[in-house]
C-alpha cells in the first residue's frame, strides 16, 4: 500500500466558542489524511485571527471571508482542496457554491440548506461539477450503524415493519444564557431556517433511519411543539412516518427533555429480527431474531461486513466515539479522491435534498395540524 | 391491627390454557385476603370441571354459566363476595350486568367492554349500585409506577412537556398456531371488538400514560396497521397524542415486534425533570433533573410515598414482580372493602370509559387517515 | 392430571419484625400447596397470639413454643407435614431434631446450625429417618439459575476455569438501630453463630457457585474483616477458591457496602464460553460463547430445560421475583412429597452440611493469615 | 493563549501488525500537539522502512535501531524531543536509559521493566536528569476516572473500605494463530518477562485501584493459573489486596475468559458511599451514597473538577473512547512541558516502580502458595 499524501482543508467556521469547527478539526487529524493549510473561522477579525494562530496556521491564509478564501486559494498550486463549511445553516449555501464554482470538494454540516429549493439548486450544480460533497450526518460514520445496515440489507431482519427513532437533548430546555453562541443562532429563524430541533437534530433521526432501514421516506404526519415560551422555532417534534413498502414509523425529536443528553436511539423492526442501536453507547447493536435470543453485537473483526470493518480502529472492547465517527467520513472521503475505496455510503448532496424535502413536508404537515404530507422527489 | 376475613371469590374464565386466569388466582393467593369459592372456568363442561378440581374447588360450586354462578351464589350466605371477569372481551360486559345486579364487586380485565356504549352504560349502573369495579390495569400497581406518580404529582417534574409511552411485544409476529386458544380469541373482532393491538395492550399504555403524568388525554391522531397479512384487526398502533395544558405524547403499540417480550415501558418530561420506567426490570425507575445527575430510585422504604409504600413486600434489592402487581390491586380492593384503605388509586369503571373513548377515538382518526380526534367525555 | 391436596405446614418464627417469615408464607400460598395450620411466630405470647391472629390461624394451634407444637401435631391426624424453620441460626439444630424424632418434614433456614458438628449430626439423622430436610438456599429457586446450571452440566461452557461470586449488600454499614430485631441477632454470636455475613449471605454465594458449576470446593484462602468498629462478627469476607478439577474462584460478601442493595451476582467462566447472572434482575441470564455474540436469554419456555421450565409461572417480560424463587422450592418439595418429579436439584442436608464445611474452613484460614484450608467431608 | 509549537516526536515500535504503536500515533494527532518526526518501527528493515513511509515520514529520520536514532535526533537542532516506546516489554529499560542519558523526554508502555531492579535503576537515572517519564496507564486518562479520584480525595466516599478491581479478556483463551505477533510475544518469558496476564493487565488493574482510591498497597495474597495448557506465563490472576489503612481488595485479571472484551472494571467502596466504572462503558460513572439514591455521573462540564475537565473534549451525551484517553496523557506531558499545568497526576517513574513491586510481589506469594507478601518500598 503506498501513503497517499493529505488532502489539503479549509475551514469556514469553527472559531471561538463553536464546538463542531473543533469537532471537524480533531476527526481529520486523527488518520492524518488532511492537512488544515487555510480558514475563516469568525467573522470577527480578531477571534478568526487568534483561532488561526492557536491552530498555528499560516496567518497569510487566515482569510477575511469564505469569498475571498476560495478566489485566493484557487490560484494557489498547493491550495486548499476540501473546504470543510461549519458555520450556521443560512450560509452552507452561498459558500458551498462557491466552492464548486471553484472546483473545490466539500464537506458540510447538515442540514445542507435552509430551503427545499436551494437544496436542489445545489445538487443541480454538483451533478454538473467535478467537485464532490459530503453531507456531515457523522452518525452513520459509526461502525456498528453501518453493521446494522449492512444486516438489514442482508435480509437478516426480513421485510421491515416500522422504525423508531428519537433524537432527544436537554441543552435548550431553559432559555439560554445569552453568550451561549450556538444556541443563540440555532434559535433565531435568520439563521436556522424554519425549523429549529426539526432541522438540527431531526434531520439526523430522519437520515439515520432511511440510512439503516434502506427506506425511502414517502409521508409524514407532524406535531410540532415550542415548549420553552417565546420561543419562535420548535424544539420539541412529535411525526408518524410511512415509508415506501408499507413500512411505518416514529420519530420524537427534542432539545428540551432533561435529562437526555444527546440521546440519539434507533430500532428497526423487521419481519423476522429486529435491532437496536443508541449513539450514547455506540459500542454495542442489539440484534434479537424471533426464534431466537437477543445478541449484543460488537466490532468483533471477524463479525462484521466491509464497510464497518473499514469504520474500525480499535480492538473490541477498546471504546471508540463520537470523533471517530467524523473521521469515518473524512476517511471515506479521503478513499474516494484518493480512488482507495468508493464511499458508496458516504451521505452526499442527494441526501441532503432528502433532509430538506424532509423539513418541509414536516413543517407543512404541521401548519396542517397532522395532515398527511408526501416528501414529493423522484419516486 | 385486627385481621380481615378473607373476602369469598368466583372467577369467570381462567380454564386450561388461559394464562390471565392463572395469574389472578396466584395474585389473590398471595395476601392471604381471598378465597377462591365458585367458579366457572370454561364453557366446555369437561374443561370447566377438570379445573375446579385442580383448584380443589367444592363441585357444587362449579357453574356452568356465569348467570348460574351469580344466580347460585347470590343465595348463599356464604356466598361470593368479588367476581373475577378473565374472559375475552366481548363478554366483559354481560358478565359484570348480572354481578353488578347481584351486588357483587367486580375485578374485571381490560378492556372493561368492546363498545363505548356499554361502558358508559356499565358505569351509569355502578353508579347506582353498591357494587365497585376494579378494571385490572395491573401495570400500576407496581410500587415504583405509584412513585412515579407521586412524583409528578408533588411536582418535581415541573409542567408536563410530553409523555413518550410503548408497550411491545412479538408473540403475534407470525400466524399463530390453530390451537392457541389466547391468540385466537385476540384475532377474532366477535370476541376481541373492533380493537387488536390497541385495545389488547394500547389501553395499557394509554391509561399508564393518564395514570403517572395525571393528565386528560384531549385527541388522538393515530395510524394502525395490520402486519401480518391476513389480519383483521390492528396488530400494531402508533399514534400521537395532545393532553390537556399543552402537553403532547407518543405511543407505541405492537404485537408483531420480533424481540420484545412484554416491553412497556413509559418516559415521562417534565420542565425541570424527567422520568423513566420500564414493565420487565420493574424495580427501578430513573429520575433526570435537568441540574443534577440521573438517580436510579428503587423500593427503598424511607424514599417513597404511602400508596406505594403500601404496595411493597419486600426489602430493595430482593426483585418484585408482575405477580405482585396484580396482587397489589386486589389488596387495594380488599382493604376497600374492609375500610382499612380507600385504594383512591385503584382504576375503576371511569377509567374503563376512558379507555374505551380512547379505542373509538383511535379507531376514528385511523380512518380518518390520521385527523386530530377529541376523545370527548365530560371536559 | 389430579389435584393433591394441600400440605399442611407449621411455622417456627416469623412473627412481627421477621422479613423472612412473612417471605415463606407468601411463597407458600402462591401455589396453594401448602395451608398454614399451626405455629410458634414469637417467643413473646401477645406478639405470638397476635401473629397467629393475624394469619387468621386457630388459636388452638398457636404453640408457646416448639416442642409443644411438635409434639401436638404430630398426635393430631389433621397434624402437620412440614415445618417452616424461620428462627435465628441457633435454634435450627434443635428444632430440626425434634421434627425429625416425629417424623416431619423440615424446610430450614440457611445457614442449616451454626457448626460443622451438628450439621453432620443432622445428616446422619435425616439419613436414618423418613424426613426430607429443604435447606432454604432460595437463590437455586430462580429458573434462570436452574437453566444456567443445565448449560454448564451440558458442556456448553466447556471445562469451567473460574468462577466469581459476590453477595453484597449495605444494611449492616453502620451500627444498626437498637430495635432493629434482624441485625440484632445477626450480629449476635450467641444467636447467629462464629460467622457474620460468611454465615448469613457467604454460605449463599458459596451454594450458588457449586450449585451452577457442578463443582464440589476444595479449598478455601480467606480475609475477613470487621470494617464497623465494635462488632464481634465479619461482616466483610474475601476469599480465594479453589474447586476440584482445577477449576479457581473468588467470592466477596459484605454487608457493609453502601448502595448495594442485595446484589448476588455470579459469572461462570468456562473453556469455551462464560455466563452471568444477577439477583436483582432475575430474569436474564447472559451467556457469552468465546466465537460468537453474547446473548441474554429469558425464560422463553421453548428455550430452557426441564427442571428450569417447571420452575417458570409467567411468560418471558412478566418479570418474576424472589417470592417465586422460594415457592419453587416449597412447589418442589410438594412434587417430592406428591411423587410428581423427585426434585432432584434441591437444597438438602448434604447441602448444609457443605455450607457448615465452608464456614468452618473459611474461619480456620482467616486465622491462619490466609492459609490455603481444605473443606474436608468425603472426597 | 498563545499556541505552542508542536513536540517533536520519535517512535520506537509500533511497525505492522503493532496495535498499541497505531494507538500512540491516533492519540498524539488528536490534539495537534506533536508531529511524528522519527521512528525504528520495525527489527525488519522492510517493514520498518514500509511503515515510515505510509506515515509520510522524511525516509532519512527512519533509523535502524533506537540507539542510532537517539544519537542522530539528538544531534539535530529539530531533533526529536519525545520517545514513545512501543516495544516488548524486555526492550523498554535499554531504550529508556538510552534516552534518558540523551535528554529526550520518553513515554514509555507498561510495564515500564521486566524486573524491579531494573526499575528501580530507570527510576534513580530519572531523579537525576532532565528527562520526563509519563508512563501509559492510560486509563486513568478517562475524564470520570479522574472524577472518580477526585471524589475520593475530596472525602465523598468517606474512609474507603475495599476495592474491587478486574480486567477480563478472552483473546488468549486459546492457542492463539502462530501469526499473531502481539500474543507471540506476550506469551515468551523472554519477552514478555516473568509476568503473563499479570504484568500486561495486571498492572493496568492494580494502578487504576491505587489510582482513583489514593491507597497504597501494603501486601498480596495471589494464586496465578496457567489455563491453557501449555502455558508457561500466567494468563489468569487471583489476588486478595490489603491496602493501607486497614481497606482491602480483590483484583481479577484474566485472558482467557470467554466473552470479556477489555472488561477493566473497579468499584470503591467507602463508609458513606461506593463508586463503579467499567472501561467498556467509560462515558458514566455511578456514586451510590448509603444515605440516597445511586446517581450516574456523565462528563457534564458543570459537576466535574478541573483535572477531570482538562480531559473533556466534548459535551455529555457525545461519547469519547479509549483514544481520547491516550491523548489525555499525552497532553498532559505537553502541558508540563509548555508550563501550562503541572499534570501532577501523570503516572511516572515511581508508578512504574510500585508496579514492579506489585508484579514482584505477587509472582512471590503465589510461589509461596498464597502467602501474604508485602510490596516493600519506602513506607
Amino acid at each position: 500500500m503506498t501513503a497517499s499524501p493529505r488532502l489539503r482543508l479549509a475551514m469556514i467556521g469553527g472559531g471561538p466558542g463553536s464546538m463542531i469547527g473543533a469537532v471537524h478539526r480533531f476527526a481529520t487529524r486523527l488518520d492524518d489524511r488532511y492537512e488544515l493549510v487555510a480558514g475563516v473561522f469568525s467573522t470577527r477579525a480578531e477571534a478568526n485571527r487568534q483561532t488561526a494562530a492557536e491552530l498555528l496556521l499560516d496567518p497569510s491564509r487566515c482569510y477575511d471571508d469564505y469569498q475571498q478564501l476560495v478566489n485566493a486559494e484557487a490560484q494557489r498550486a498547493d491550495g486548499a482542496q476540501v473546504v470543510a463549511i461549519t458555520t450556521p445553516n443560512h450560509s452552507h449555501y452561498d459558500i458551498a457554491c462557491a466552492c464548486i464554482e471553484a472546483g473545490l470538494d466539500v464537506v458540510c454540516e447538515k442540514p445542507m440548506t435552509v430551503t427545499l429549493k436551494e437544496a436542489e439548486d445545489l445538487a443541480k450544480r454538483l451533478q454538473n461539477s467535478r467537485s464532490r460533497l459530503v453531507l456531515m450526518h457523522n452518525y452513520c460514520g459509526y461502525p456498528l450503524v453501518q453493521h446494522a445496515r449492512d444486516l438489514v440489507l442482508r435480509g437478516e431482519l426480513g421485510r421491515i415493519r416500522s422504525v423508531q427513532v428519537e433524537y432527544v437533548q436537554d441543552w435548550l430546555s431553559e432559555v439560554p444564557d445569552a453568550d451561549n453562541k450556538q444556541a443563540a443562532w440555532r434559535l433565531d429563524p435568520k439563521r436556522a431556517g424554519a425549523a429549529g430541533a426539526l432541522g438540527d437534530i431531526g434531520t439526523h433521526a430522519f437520515q439515520l433511519a432511511c440510512f439503516i432501514s434502506g427506506l425511502k421516506l414517502n409521508a409524514v404526519s407532524a406535531d410540532l411543539s415550542a415548549m420553552v415560551s417565546g420561543r419562535t422555532l420548535d424544539d420539541n417534534v412529535h411525526a408518524l412516518l410511512r415509508f415506501e413498502g408499507g413500512a411505518k414509523g416514529m420519530l420524537w425529536a427534542s432539545q428540551t427533555s432533561p435529562g437526555f443528553e444527546n440521546a440519539l436511539r434507533i430500532r428497526v423492526i423487521g419481519e423476522t429480527a429486529s435491532l437496536a442501536w443508541a449513539q450514547e453507547n455506540p459500542n454495542e447493536l442489539w440484534f434479537a431474531p424471533l426464534h431466537g435470543a437477543a445478541q449484543r453485537l460488537t466490532r468483533r473483526a471477524d463479525r462484521i461486513g466491509a464497510d464497518a470493518g473499514r469504520s474500525v480502529r480499535l480492538p473490541p472492547g477498546h471504546p471508540e466515539g463520537y470523533l471517530e465517527g467524523f473521521a469515518n467520513l473524512y476517511q471515506a472521503l479521503a478513499d474516494g479522491v484518493s480512488g482507495q475505496a468508493d464511499g458508496g455510503w458516504l451521505p452526499d448532496h442527494s441526501t441532503g435534498v432528502d433532509g430538506l424535502r424532509f423539513i418541509e413536508a414536516t413543517l407543512q404537515s404541521n401548519q396542517a395540524n397532522g395532515a398527511w404530507t408526501p416528501l414529493g422527489g423522484a419516486a
